[in-house]
């Protein structure tokens, strides 16, 4: 697979821009007080399906040429891509199967099927996922869209940064969250062309700490039995994302979970929006780490608001 | 007192501008599908202070001559206005006394003490808070800020609706909840002169539906131990404040209990922000009256976002 250019996100942007809401950039004079910094969040849970995913599902699904399309996609997901595939495919009025671990969150479950996904559940484990995944393909002719493993995917990811930089000239600094590592991957490719001086740093729980571990080996290490409230942020690197990442990073920081915690609640309380635990990822990460960005503008990535309402981390 | 005007609330506005936040105005295509309807939300939760009452406030405060100014201000207030009085009046450098039911959140009692009122408890009944702010105003010369029955706390609230109404043109009709009836009066005032065919609706729980029962009588009814979960929608109208609605409100619609939670949690799910129960009361009248609104616009103020984050009526 080759390596996106900032080309490829600019014609990816083209290409999604009347799908995909162009979401806002907030900022919080009391979260700029406590951090003594200028901090600019893009606001990527107001982004449809409550989620960036959006961005690059709906990239694959409109890079597809119409027999693959025909054939309709699939893929693996316990969560957010599952629900912007499955919403980005009836947009193009093709099918998509999800396969999905029966111990998935019962509420992201019912966003896929109520974007009319087919969704078929196996084990939480990687053989069963595989297994499940490999039948669908075999008995429809489905087109896989890997959650971040994927050129189009990482490309429409890219185009959240891509806004943000071009909206918020003279950024420092930029927050991440990184799980499979698409996100990040993509913005780190807009910033290099936008931003060349930009330090952009991934964020992931401690308890989740795969990418970190996978920079310092200088290989994949792979994420096993993460227990992080962070359920966005459990999936490993991928050949691809460990390769740009690797390049381009400028340092992985992690978060204990009372700090995700901490970061959520202050965006809920502080700025009246919601988050979900995996977006708080970048906050916790600023706030931890605020010698690193004193007097100076950085920029945030809260990556999704799909919470469920009646289990909240708030004691 | 006498009864404010456009050209007031202009004034008001030009005072406040640089201190309160242009709040932003958010739209759901989530909503609108299932309401038939295109619908603006004027997001005051995003306000300083959480809620639009900062309006009123820092009207009231910059409108203190420097004597009075001197002598500080009090007020009594459950929640949002006291916190929002509190700031003003530290933005001119003045004191704030608080008069304060025991039975308060305590959430909303912090909020005050941290923008640096001083808090005086009273039991809850009308006679222990006039009592307890004659006190205050006796000993210490204060001048009262009634929460609503205030010619420049009318003003302004009345320029939320002025911001809506001159960014969204064309609207059909505007939900406002009411309470007191300061944000309501505000409202209306401000539609006389900006679009005389917009039709106004005031919103309030049916378990505290004074306003209603003040409307069809012609008179006003006091509020008497509401107990609905709009803990902002307590209070009765006022002179003031009835002359106002009674002159120019459309109608006043009241909502169940189980319609505001509903409306809370669509706005949560949908729009992913936090706003609080009273904040939901317009939502819910919207949904309730869909044949009101079908194919039109409308303008609905979501007036808070100061919530309980331990103790949300989300099953």
């Amino acid at each position: 697979m080759p390596v996106p250019t900032f080309e490829d996100i600019r014609l990816a942007h083209d290409r999604i821009r009347h799908h995909v809401h162009h979401t806002g950039v907030l900022t919080s004079s009391a979260l700029n007080e406590m951090s003594l910094a200028s901090l600019y969040f893009k606001c990527e849970n107001f982004q449809k399906t409550g989620a960036f995913k959006f961005r690059g599902a709906m990239n694959a699904i409109l890079s597809l040429s119409d027999d693959e399309a025909r054939r309709g996609v699939a893929t693996h997901s316990s969560g957010n891509h599952g629900a912007a595939l499955a919403l980005a495919a009836r947009k193009r009025g093709i099918s998509c199967t999800a396969v999905v671990p029966r111990n998935a969150l019962r509420s992201k479950i019912e966003a896929m099927q109520a974007y009319g996904a087919t969704v078929i559940f196996c084990e939480p484990d990687l053989k069963s996922r595989e297994d499940g995944l490999k039948a669908v393909t075999d008995r429809t002719g489905a087109v896989f869209i890997h959650p971040y493993d994927n050129f189009y995917v990482i490309c429409g990811q890219g185009t959240a940064a891509k806004e943000l930089l071009e909206e918020v000239p003279g950024l420092d600094l930029l927050f991440v969250p990184v799980g499979g590592g698409g996100l990040l991957s993509g913005s780190l490719i807009a910033a290099k062309s936008l931003s060349p001086s930009l330090a952009v740093y991934g964020c992931e729980p401690a308890m989740a700490d795969d990418a970190c571990r996978s920079l310092k080996a200088g290989k994949i290490i792979p994420s096993v039995n993460p227990a992080t409230m962070a359920d966005g942020l459990l999936t490993s690197l991928s050949p691809l994302t460990f390769e740009i990442i690797r390049n381009h990073v400028k340092e992985i920081l992690t978060v204990s979970e009372e700090e995700i915690v901490a970061a959520m609640k202050l965006v809920w309380q502080r700025m009246k929006i919601i988050v979900e635990a995996s977006s708080a990822v970048a906050l916790a990460a600023v706030m931890a780490n605020k010698g690193l960005i004193r007097n100076k503008r950085a920029g945030i990535i809260l990556t999704g608001g799909n919470v469920n309402l009646s289990n909240l981390p708030f004691g």
